[in-house]
């Protein structure tokens, strides 16, 4: 996307204004956080990483963009000479994508110059929490799937055409094995799906005759939509060009179902396909698909091989936002922090250390100081050093693999579906802590003893 | 943004490979409309237009495109070359942005060669899915904020960034007066609004000198946010700026508070401002704010002259989608419609006509044929023709006006914010039903009676 460096709030830009004209230009560091879980969250998966990474390695301010600004009237010529050679030459940690982290844990941590620490918040918040918010969403449903195959049909209703995007590659982290979206597929080498919709049906004069072409045309890649007019029989039409692909020597690879009691109806259609001798052919289920209703369907007894989940997934409808935060926890090597009733933050720059019980499940998680040393795994990684990625990038299906590893290592009582698990347990160090208390402390009398 | 063609989903390409496969390019009808209202509301405010008629305008597949697609071994040769020379040089008629419209109506139609109306329905859907969806949710916020001013805040948590340019674009529609969005500033012309975030106040020793240093910098647009530490000693310390403002014979602009129970302490602000004699100073509120959170700080007294509204108005949180469909109505002279339980659809081209009460109230719709003569405006026009852009753009400020003049003409008990007002009458014309009722009983017979 070109203009990313307007991609920000207003007031990144006069905060910058004003810490160019006062010369502050001390190191500052701020962490992004989220700091609250949303209903029926117990964890997140993180996800969003490569694309901050990206801006942060290319963010300038274009001409236009600075002819724009100045046509604003807010900002001076020397802060605007300043934006013409701004580059971002901070350092950043972070969480690797696909991990799991919990509230209150920073999965990403920022440190360079104050302006340019400051100038990246809107960006760094808007890509991880999009993207986080999907990944996580999109594990609730492979955890209601079980084995069942999970597939993105959320473009349409997706918040946006680059929501569609993100939501296919963070879905795909998530669990799912691919999408509808063929510019992710070709973006991202995600697997692509779909055959046809209901004006496909509605458009030949028989449903059977819309059946027999799309069979024609693609021999081997035939789900046939059988709920235009009515699921069953549908599908005993649907039966029949199995047979006569049979007898070519093709095989009909499967039916969809989009409406009506999806678990009673997939075990009359599973009938109907192995009294015809098509036992392969698999039951695909979609519409209004989301992890509540694969339990149910599931639960049931649906004989559902694999779901099409849109939109509710593709918004993440019962929480289509983290609480997620960037604050300052350090200026000038002080320790910053805010009070603000029910946003008040953590001081200091930090890492998680995660361990493990012997059986090599997930334990719990210690939020310590960066330079503490604490047993455990420490989650976060230097990613980027002085504006130079860092790290190697790893491909998409190793981001899932790491997904679906460490979400196997989770207690099953942290993914529960319907109402709430337990907090996993994340504790604070002795030495952050004590570092909070006392920058707490020097704050409150400062700030409160005064006025 | 580039690489449009590609924002599909694959089925709309496998249908057209199949449809051309048969020869089958005969005309389609297509309409894009609601099937339900979401929680809480009963009207739309349509928006998204202006994409949807730019994409179609625009649509053509890239060489990388069709080499992608003919890397998936889905597609004939021949059909890629067709899609090499594609071009939409259809009709499409559609209900201004702006304007209200109410379930089933059709805010677009779609007429064109069957292949070319139905490639187009992931992108349709997606761009007037997501703009109406907020324009609606912002109309929200302005219908409780009566006369006082609402600013988007919600970039950082959109669902993406292009989200982010599009939420602020739809949120000016709906009544706001301009957004913290710089890109959407530069885009779209839209008024621009910020100065400062917590961070700001952190990185100086002190808050006061935080707000001294911004006062320095920003003469004319100091807003000081005073909740960092403790609102009403914030407010105190905002005061004295305040009051060294005015004796270099600058004046400070207002307040901002973000948290806590803003209906009490905006009334304590007040006074703390009006005791040193800033009566001028604006109170503006931010957090967590939406039209519910508007509501309750107007009824218990809160003394706010602005609403910075984010990430609640942003994703349209209680309602985060729309259930829109784009459904073929007609394809080659016959009508067309599907029978799924709870997505039946209205067969044949219709459309919309409104009467208003002699007040100049809105009275009633009346969903017809295209061709009915009926009493009352009709709202759907003519936007493109053979592909080609068929009307003056309207301007934003423009669309906005449009919206405002409507909605004040919308009965007050179609706009309650608590629960759920009755419904917009709505009715269909008897040609329409009649059509319709012959319509289903044709498709009943034909599918139901045989198999």
């Amino acid at each position: 996307m070109k203009d990313l460096a307007l991609i920000t709030d207003l007031y990144e830009l006069t905060m910058a204004a004003c810490y160019y004209d006062h010369q502050m230009f001390d190191r500052a560091a701020f962490s992004l956080f989220v700091r609250d879980y949303p209903p029926r969250r117990r964890y997140f998966v993180a996800a969003g990483l490569e694309d901050a990474l990206c801006y942060l390695r290319d963010l300038r301010f274009a001409p236009d963009d600075l002819e724009y600004l100045d046509r604003l009237q807010f900002f001076k010529k020397d802060f605007l000479s300043y934006l013409e050679g701004f580059r971002f030459s901070g350092d950043v940690q972070a969480i690797p994508e696909g991990r799991l982290f919990f509230v209150n844990e920073p999965v990403l941590e920022v440190e360079a110059p104050l302006i340019e620490a400051q100038l990246v918040e809107t960006f760094l918040i808007n890509a991880v929490n999009l993207q986080t918010m999907i990944a996580t969403k999109a594990s609730r449903c492979f955890q209601a799937a079980g084995e069942r195959q999970l597939v993105d049909f959320s473009l349409r209703r997706a918040q946006g055409t680059e929501a569609g995007l993100k939501v296919a590659r963070a879905s795909y982290i998530g669990g799912f094995i691919g999408t509808s979206n063929v510019l992710a597929g070709k973006t991202f080498g995600l697997p692509v799906f779909g055959t046809m919709a209901h004006s496909f049906i509605t458009s030949f004069d028989r449903e059977i005759e819309a059946f027999r072409a799309f069979a024609h045309t693609f021999p081997h890649n035939t789900v046939l939509l059988v709920d235009t007019y009515d699921t069953v029989s549908g599908a005993s039409k649907a039966a029949r060009i199995g047979k006569e692909m049979a007898e070519r020597g093709e095989s009909l690879k499967g039916v969809r179902l989009d409406s009506g009691n999806i678990a009673q109806l997939s075990k009359r259609v599973r009938q109907v396909l192995v009294q015809a001798g098509l036992g392969d052919a698999t039951i695909f289920a979609s519409g209004a698909i989301d992890e509540d209703k694969i339990l149910r369907v599931v639960r049931r007894g649906g004989d559902i091989d694999a779901f099409g989940v849109g939109t509710k997934m593709g918004v993440s409808a019962d929480a289509p936002y983290l609480d997620m935060a960037y604050k300052m926890v350090e200026y000038a090597q002080r320790p910053a922090l805010k009070l603000s009733p029910g946003k008040a933050t953590w001081a200091g720059k930090k890492q998680v250390f995660r361990s493990q019980t012997p059986a090599g499940k997930l334990k719990k998680d210690v939020i310590g100081l960066r330079d503490d040393r604490l047993p455990g795994e420490p989650l976060l990684q230097k990613v980027m050093s002085r504006g130079t990625i860092a790290a190697r990038m790893p491909s998409l299906p190793e981001v899932r693999r790491r997904f679906l590893d460490e979400f196997a290592k989770l207690d099953e009582r942290y993914k529960v579906i319907e109402g709430c698990g337990p907090f996993f347990p994340v504790s604070f160090s002795p030495r952050l802590r004590r570092l909070q208390a006392k920058a707490a402390l020097t704050v409150t009398r400062r700030e409160l003893g005064e006025s």
